[in-house]
């Protein structure tokens, strides 16, 4: 991605018009509702409207992606489990029977399963989008996960899914993950982008023991030694230290911006790849949603680089978008009662002061 | 209701069992996730295993009982909004225009309303449940809110809406209200259980002023100088500074409980009637959920009260049951999450630690 064309996709992507906040808030004093009574979700339905353009906004055709990949940190032996879960998880996801598929068929949402990098052999898969060109990143304790080239590959396919989407009919997105070793990369990436130490930007994952998590700090703080991401720069703190799929739900994010669709990120992954978008494209925040507050301790560096408050806190540590399909039902929510609820004047019920 | 009727409703509430909750706890660790990743999905997940005594719960069939009632203690000034808002927002519950209409459709949840004590005459109206004998209660800031005799039926009645909810095949039961006045109501109940001053507990409601706000306070204390409700004696708190509406969903927060089905509780007020039914049947407790934790200040004390956590925080003081139509679809997700996803081995995914 040349400076001219990131340049281009900036121009591209505009903030929301506080007008249609301003619209959006002036038809929610209408509704027959005590003002602000409905709290949150006013402010994410106001937000809907402005995406959308109407004060009648509309989401409900969602979908999320599930972007999975293997990663190169694996070798370092930073996961609980071994790096096969990655493949193996994919076969479940196509099944039908993992936790995103059911919360998917439960919220009505489409769910798609992309391979952006996964160490196995899965072109036999029907319904599976293959995007990747390698099984996996490099072992990034030893040097960069991939070359630059490969990371604004990887992050246009995530904008071309958008764009798909779109043509799909698509109104709302949520980005979900699956990859053995990539609480490791998000934890570097938070790292770089909060300039923090790894210490308290880092956890069990999948749940390694304590002395397999004061290892994870451990490769962690030497991968920031020996690639230097500059924080400045979101693509090499990406190619150096982040992941496939992680390159992939970034692109994603800025795609849903650049087509005026609101997506959801989903826990510490996710939020890592939202914030490298924000980072890239800072006008993404207006697009962006926080499904919940990961129990991951590094989501909490994310979730104040972004500076939006996620949706629900339900002590949740999965991926796979479980979270992001769960505050799809409040933000679409929230359209609908912008949308459907009754003013004061349509169902005659007094709005004003009592004379009592 | 004798003592020996009470007694005997007690006796009918058993505690969920312990080994269903095992049971369920075993089935998680089975299913293609890390261990205790889904937080508090988990948790609930298990407690409607053991209230149906499955380990695959089923609550596709939901209802929500919106219940109004007017409030005589509307006549010393406690609201933003004129009594008659009580009757015209049945119509707009029945004609599908508010806020809990939206969201029922949303959620795939039956929408029931019942008049419990409107100071209307709403006899015509087609679907709504009527129970009433008065117009709404007594002014409880010069005596009782209504007699003993009269919280009793109504708590009968609400145990009957459960049992017909039962027999309709209803599986999850969520409470909620309308009645201009009733967060004085709420707050008049809430210090008398809490045995705290009115100031902590009491809030704008609606959208009283300062002014207001203290005027509100002063009622409330009078009303319980007044009428000195009994903290131990839950019928006399409701029959004194209670309201219709507590009243009957308080009896379906116990007749869930009587049918073994789960229910949610709403925001301020519902969580009032809640903490009444735990207060009369204790072993309630097992069969609630709380929905959302209200901007209304008093809900704290009634959720420390109760000693359950609710599920969002989103800002919220609408009442009608929004928070617990949310809620619900969060329960749901706990029981088919529970139900529907595969196990390790039938999905062929490794559950061994790593061997990197």
């Amino acid at each position: 991605m040349s400076k001219a064309q990131l340049d281009q996709i900036n121009v591209q992507i505009e903030t929301v018009d506080p007008l249609w906040l301003e619209k959006a808030a002036a038809r929610q004093l209408t509704l027959t509702k005590p003002p602000g009574s409905l709290g949150r979700l006013e402010e994410i339905g106001n937000r809907l409207a402005a995406i959308q353009r109407t004060t009648t906004p509309n989401v409900d055709r969602k979908r999320i992606y599930v972007i999975a990949a293997d990663h190169g940190v694996t070798a370092e032996g930073v996961s609980a489990y071994p790096r096969e879960v990655t493949a193996q998880m994919v076969d479940n996801f196509l099944a039908g029977g993992a936790a995103i598929n059911v919360l998917g068929r439960h919220g009505d949402i489409e769910v798609r399963i992309v391979d952006a990098g996964v160490d196995a052999d899965l072109a036999s898969r029907n319904e599976l989008i293959t995007v990747k060109n390698a099984g996996g990143t490099a072992n990034f304790a030893r040097g960069p996960a991939m070359n630059r080239d490969e990371a604004e590959r990887l992050i246009t396919t995530g904008i071309d899914l958008a764009r798909a989407a779109k043509a799909d009919g698509i109104q709302l997105f949520g980005i979900g993950e699956m990859g053995i070793g990539n609480t490791t990369a998000a934890s570097a990436i938070t790292a770089a982008l909060a300039r923090a130490d790894a210490a308290n930007l880092t956890d069990r994952g999948t749940g390694v023991d304590d002395r397999g998590l004061a290892h994870k700090i451990d490769v962690i703080r030497q991968s920031l030694i020996v690639n230097q991401p500059d924080p400045n720069d979101a693509i090499d703190v990406l190619a150096k230290v982040g992941g496939a799929e992680i390159a992939v739900m970034m692109g994603v994010v800025i795609g849903a911006a650049l087509n005026r669709i609101g997506v959801i990120a989903d826990g510490f992954i996710s939020t890592a790849a939202a914030a490298l978008a924000v980072s890239l494209c800072p006008n993404v925040h207006d697009y962006l949603f926080l499904a919940h507050r990961s129990v991951e301790r590094g989501h909490a560096a994310l979730i104040d680089f972004i500076g939006l408050e996620p949706l629900l806190d339900l002590k949740m540590r999965l991926g796979e978008g479980t979270g992001a399909a769960l505050a799809m039902h409040l933000v679409a929510a929230s359209a609908r009662l912008l949308s459907e609820m009754a003013t004061f004047s349509e169902a005659n019920v007094s709005n004003k002061p009592s004379t009592d």
